[in-house]
């Protein structure tokens, strides 16, 4: 197809499409002519991916082409490159002062506890150890023991994931998995709030 | 204390201080003199309020503008309140497609079976719906049931969380529940994606 059916397939404007062309996000299409090319399916699928990163996922540009980059390097193993959409999807930190320091190690302690194999440098790791100090810096002397209950759920929710990820083509079980990351991230904080919203109105609702 | 001091005491550079306080997040101080004035506890707290919903929530100036609005406005009843901080954390969607519609159809119905008593306009209806349609568009009809799992789990979540919100001052409650929303929305997250790589270590890892 051309690019303006390509557009009209996937609700991308052709502008951003070609936008995304140029920053590698979407592999070229064949040329058939001078200023021509054809997309196929393939082009759609990707085109779907790269506005799910970036609508739901809030992803920049940069972090889109970490993902696609590893997604189209055959040679990555599976568990490297679903890491890969973690990694971009977690925005970089400033660099850490003593107190943060600190609660990354006492992060370190707990996940070895709870037996969770997590690599050293996963960026979740500092996530949790910023929050922490947050709430610290509040007066509250909170321990990462004392999101247990979150720790509890996240290992059910986290195994029923990849539980239910699909075997298959690689690219149709990374498209899960960003899919699975991204947007079902989404809906999970979507529901807690509606929860706590429902739960709020009965403590202090009229 | 000066502005000097409050900066000390909270980390928070004198200039961020003197734009907050321009902007309206941060009360004035009790005026000392032609150029000074005063500061107490209570700044030094704001300001770390403020703090966390800009770099943790990652929240705008207009949207921690409305929640500290909220928070000064004693005659907003706290289930009001506890919304007000919901809704500024969910970013502005654009105008809804017929399929977000639908979407949004959907939700409600789901909601209603779930027994969820939730504000119509609540955003995370909208968010939930938008997320459905990312996946749909890719091919994929999911329902909102589909994610039943994930809403079991985000109701025990909230109940706990509502649960735990100890009564006291109005000031207190809401500072606990910006913290709990914002940033244990946080921890929740990073614990998810610190568990998903150890079961994706497990079941893809070497």
């Amino acid at each position: 197809m051309r690019i303006s059916e390509l557009s009209r397939a996937t609700g991308v404007p052709v502008p951003t499409v070609k936008y995304y062309l140029r920053e590698g996000l979407l592999p070229p299409g064949r040329p058939t002519g001078r200023n021509q090319a054809d997309y196929g399916d393939e082009h759609a699928r990707r085109l779907r991916l790269v506005r799910i990163l970036v609508e739901v996922g809030g992803l920049n540009i940069a972090a889109v082409r970490q993902i696609v980059q590893a997604l189209d390097d055959a040679a990555l193993p599976m568990h490297l490159l679903l890491g890969t959409v973690h990694y971009a999807l977690m925005a970089e930190r400033p660099a850490a002062e003593p107190d943060v320091q600190e609660a990354l190690a006492d992060v370190g302690r707990y996940l070895d506890r709870l037996g969770w194999e997590v690599d050293p440098a996963a960026p979740a790791r500092r996530t949790f150890a910023q929050a922490l100090v947050a709430v610290r810096r509040l007066g509250y002397p909170v321990a990462p023991e004392d999101f247990a209950v979150y720790a509890e759920h996240a290992d059910q929710i986290a195994a029923w994931e990849l539980e239910h990820l699909p075997d298959g083509p690689r690219a149709a079980v990374v498209e899960m998995h960003v899919i699975g990351t991204v947007v079902f991230g989404a809906i999970l904080s979507s529901l807690r709030y509606l929860a706590q919203e429902h739960y709020s109105a009965k403590r202090f609702g009229a």
